[in-house]
């Protein structure tokens, strides 16, 4: 089916990168933009992908993420762990047969744990597919809904979502911390220190009100105060996210400006990390996939 | 200075509760609206309690809460722990000499702990003044940042602030789980499992992205939300608070539709509470304060 070349898009929530690939799958042009989902009016991915046809050429098309979601183009039922490439390519659900396919999701349904992604596991498998990581590793996505994840002999066997990003967005744009939240974070000692106090104690939600309390008492400056937020949730997060690593690195993906505060973070924990390229796991994992399909 | 009777206001962020009260400290009446400090433009003070005089009769006025903030009329500067009522007397901050006196704030300021709070310490303090609690007692004050203290020997030695009410405001309004928290709250089976959870685990942050996972995975209706995801914020909250108390009931001060909730969640920690009339405390701790003044 891929033979002529074929177009694969990571397609989030809020953005999407489109990559065309030749023959031999090799990037011959990438794009992103901020056309994610919810973007799209529902209905609307029909005559979106005949849009992206005219600009790409009328290729196949295979899609990850959100896509697949409930406010997506159609459902890919979420695959439970332990999840492999060679099962996503089974799962796939077909938007426009032998033309249009969707990667489904992976989640945890076991009992009382409930855990939902929907296109880091293209990356993450696509990674140990790729050998960045070795077949047995511990992953970590940091972002909105931070993702840890386990890999054992090459499949992905369980992982854990933090609400991180989002809920230092909430309290940013409209908490009472928000006047104070306005500043750069920054990987440094007012950070560490809520690292650190979120690793000791598990008091977060009174913490975050104790950054008021220690501006008002003169033991923080204002200036530090998005650091040592960023650095109280990022602390718990590492909290949650270590019980699912042996010692050892954790291998990190995702924007440079995050995970050089999570690696702040790993070193404070006594662990190491090794940074990853996202791109290059994506593009190895959906390579697989599409490789099935031939 | 009293003697010709006089007004008192909790005057808080948002709201305030005025009480005119005669020459023996009897309630003549009470009123409450939304006036808080921050519906009063900055200089604005002097000419509301000369509007509040014109209502009520030129009295002498005894004020406490968010009124002596930077964000109030006259800053009054927080008081450490151990607080007592002869204390905050000494401690007023004059806004009209021999007239008008705001009610310094306490705060826990020792090492690396920071807590502060506006008005609470009157209601804590009156509520032991009342015999309402025994004189080591603990307490609890369910809302935006809910408040834990302990009584000692009718001395407030120490408090915690938890950012419980504001972390669920923010998640109702404002986060990917909006759409599912627009239910009521209710003290049913799902609340438990939150607070189950959050005793259990130290987990919070992943588990309000769990909530949206075990909708998608039909793990938790969507009617339930509201009721789950407040019981993780109170379960998270108590095992916080609950460090501070030895075995035993803990008080609750507050909103009788919060009192419950939290009275629920102590029950399945294993702890009882009483109820315990907020008004009622908060008069017996400012009669208190205001018979230093005589």
């Amino acid at each position: 089916m891929l033979g002529e070349g074929w177009v694969t898009i990571d397609w989030g929530t809020t953005n999407r990168r489109i990559f065309v690939l030749g023959p031999d799958g090799q990037v011959l042009s990438r794009h992103a933009d901020a056309r994610g989902v919810t973007a799209i009016a529902p209905g609307g991915f029909p005559a979106e992908i005949a849009e992206l046809r005219a600009r790409f050429g009328d290729r196949p098309f295979l899609l990850a993420g959100m896509i697949g979601s409930n406010r997506g183009w159609i459902e890919a039922p979420y695959v439970p762990c332990p999840v492999t490439l060679p099962l996503l390519a089974e799962r796939l659900a077909w938007a426009e047969p032998g033309r249009t396919a969707i990667v489904p999701g992976a989640c945890v349904d076991r009992g009382d744990a409930a855990e939902v992604m929907r296109g880091e596991e293209v990356q993450l498998l696509g990674a140990a597919a790729a050998g960045l990581v070795p077949p047995d590793a511990a992953l970590c996505l940091p972002g909105t809904h931070a993702k840890w994840a386990m890999l054992e002999q090459s499949v992905l066997t369980g992982f854990r979502t933090v609400m991180t990003g989002e809920l230092f967005a909430l309290l940013r744009n409209h908490s009472i911390l928000s006047g104070s939240l306005k500043g750069e974070v920054r990987a440094d000692a007012a950070f560490r220190d809520g690292v650190r106090r979120s690793l000791e104690d598990c008091t977060l939600s009174a913490d975050l009100f104790g950054a008021r309390a220690r501006m008002l008492l003169g033991k923080l400056a204002e200036a530090d105060a998005s650091s040592y937020v960023s650095g109280l949730l990022i602390g718990a997060d590492l909290r949650i996210g270590l019980t699912m690593v042996a010692d050892g690195t954790v291998a990190l993906i995702g924007d440079p400006a995050l995970t050089r505060l999570y690696g702040a973070a790993l070193e404070e924990a006594g662990h190491t990390c090794a940074e990853i390229d996202g791109e290059q796991a994506f593009l190895a994992g959906i390579r697989a996939i599409a490789e099935k399909l031939s």
